[in-house]
């Protein structure tokens, strides 16, 4: 059994190749809720809607949040009455937040709900969210803290970032605890999300890195920096602002001491020697269709099965 | 100044003709809220939002409640979803309960949301809930206890009626309550609403009936009764199973101790004399458009100052 930790855009692209060639029972899809946040009286998931609609078939794909083809009744409606209306929720994805929110006040845990929501979407493959407790990230900026949202969408990054800020006293939820501990476990992802937004969030929760740490299995990270850029959101920007060159050899330091190997993009082949007490593998990570996704999907996972095997032989 | 006592659509076309010849300082609308419930976790008043959705010429009039030319996509969403959907959220709609339900959990009381929501929604008359309390009527059924909604729209009235619950410990609203004692009231309008479960709720609040009664101010009912049947919805139903006629002599009798004056339709002109205490006034009151609804107004207005007019002689 494998898990993978994911983000939103990223972490979907590789997941979306993984549940092609994993079945349920080998795989995890622990999701960051770092990002998560209350709007309007909603609790709103993004990374967890990002992977679950992706999974589903329904996300769409050239916006890289919410649902194909969504209609944006509800929010033209909520700027009449003068609502906010910076965070854009679609008259489809209301649904999810609704039946969500209202689970949560009957009491029941955010993984029992992402259960029944990817059950009613038809996921074969159930989604962990990486904690059931509140563990929403905050970030100091030139412009004071912020919550990750305001920062996220309501800012739209422009803000200078200072300092990220992990909830670290927040608990892993209990299928995430209890595959980190489970013995048939050979490996981790780790999806070609922004390292401090949305990877962090989950190996910060308490225990988490120090319990990955003492599995001595292989960690594959697939990096998210492509040719000096991200290939889709703010992590080059920031990485530059936390004074760190946005390449995949940072990427290999951001996560060094957990990290196995790492997968990097052909445009990066020269940067391969670059990399210190870490393994590469050179390979096409821009993920444009499901065809992409399951071919790089399977050459991340035959590595961490390679790295396993020689790791017990 | 005058009051109007109203419920859902009948009242919504009577205020529409009122709001036509009364400017906002000589009109108070006060709206049933006994209807209200909190539902997949939104506060939602349907009469408060029939008689909104009206002024601001948004409702839609064939169906009767919700907003016209609505889109569904919330629901159908909500459906795939398994989510309960027995009661219709439009996408348009579930902008006012989503802010209500905002401004409410923000301490806001009901009639400064409320107002709030008229204003940005272009009214002039702003309309004013019966309680800024839960009110919530309950029915007594063959089938048991029922919320009223549950009655209304889930089980579509089918339950045969017992009884009628009232909130009569819950206050009425601070503008409602001014107004009640305002010395410059000169009438009260009840509007053509169901008698038992959009009028009463109001009357049955704490000191309303005793209040208006101790007033000795005309008050004047539309009969929503017309030819033995109810305009629309379950008046004439419920009236046979708590065993009255529907008729407009019951609705006068329904209300016997409050009425000044009873407006009921030509198509009952033969009950004129079956009156007792009570004057007589026949309209045309079938509404169906806003010219209809502003002669109906215009004639109760009249009828309203002519009575306060030989009151105070």
């Amino acid at each position: 059994m494998k898990i993978a930790l994911a983000g939103g855009v990223g972490g979907a692209k590789l997941v979306r190749g993984l549940v092609q060639i994993l079945p349920p029972e080998e795989l995890a899809i622990v999701v960051n809720t770092g990002d998560d946040f209350v709007h309007l009286g909603l609790n709103i998931c993004p990374d967890l809607d990002t992977v679950m609609y992706s999974l589903a078939g329904i996300a769409d794909s050239i916006r890289g949040w919410g649902i194909a083809d969504e209609s944006w009744h509800f929010m033209d409606a909520l700027a009449r009455l003068g609502g906010e209306t910076w965070f854009r929720l679609g008259d489809n994805d209301m649904a999810t937040h609704i039946e969500r929110t209202r689970m949560l006040a009957n009491g029941q845990s955010l993984s029992d709900v992402t259960a029944i929501l990817c059950k009613k979407l038809g996921l074969q493959h159930s989604l962990i969210p990486m904690s059931d407790d509140p563990a929403g990230t905050f970030v100091d900026t030139d412009r004071g803290q912020l919550a990750f949202q305001e920062y996220f969408v309501k800012h739209q990054c422009e803000p200078t970032l200072k300092r990220v800020n992990y909830q670290t006293k927040a608990q892993p939820s209990p299928k995430f605890a209890e595959y980190l501990n489970d013995d048939s476990l050979t490996g981790i992802f780790i999806c070609p999300s922004n390292p401090m937004l949305s990877i962090e969030p989950i190996l910060a929760l308490s225990g988490v890195r120090e319990t990955i740490r003492a599995r001595k299995i292989p960690v594959v990270a697939v990096s998210p920096i492509v040719g000096g850029k991200a290939i889709k959101g703010p992590a080059a920007k920031i990485m530059s602002e936390m004074g760190v060159v946005p390449s995949p050899v940072s990427i290999a330091q951001y996560y060094e001491g957990l990290l196995t190997a790492i997968v990097i993009d052909n445009a990066d082949s020269n940067l391969a020697s670059q990399f210190k007490n870490v393994a590469v593998s050179i390979e096409n990570t821009i993920m444009t269709t499901a065809q992409d996704s399951r071919v790089l999907a399977t050459s991340v996972n035959d590595l961490v099965d390679k790295l396993y095997s020689c790791r017990t032989e």
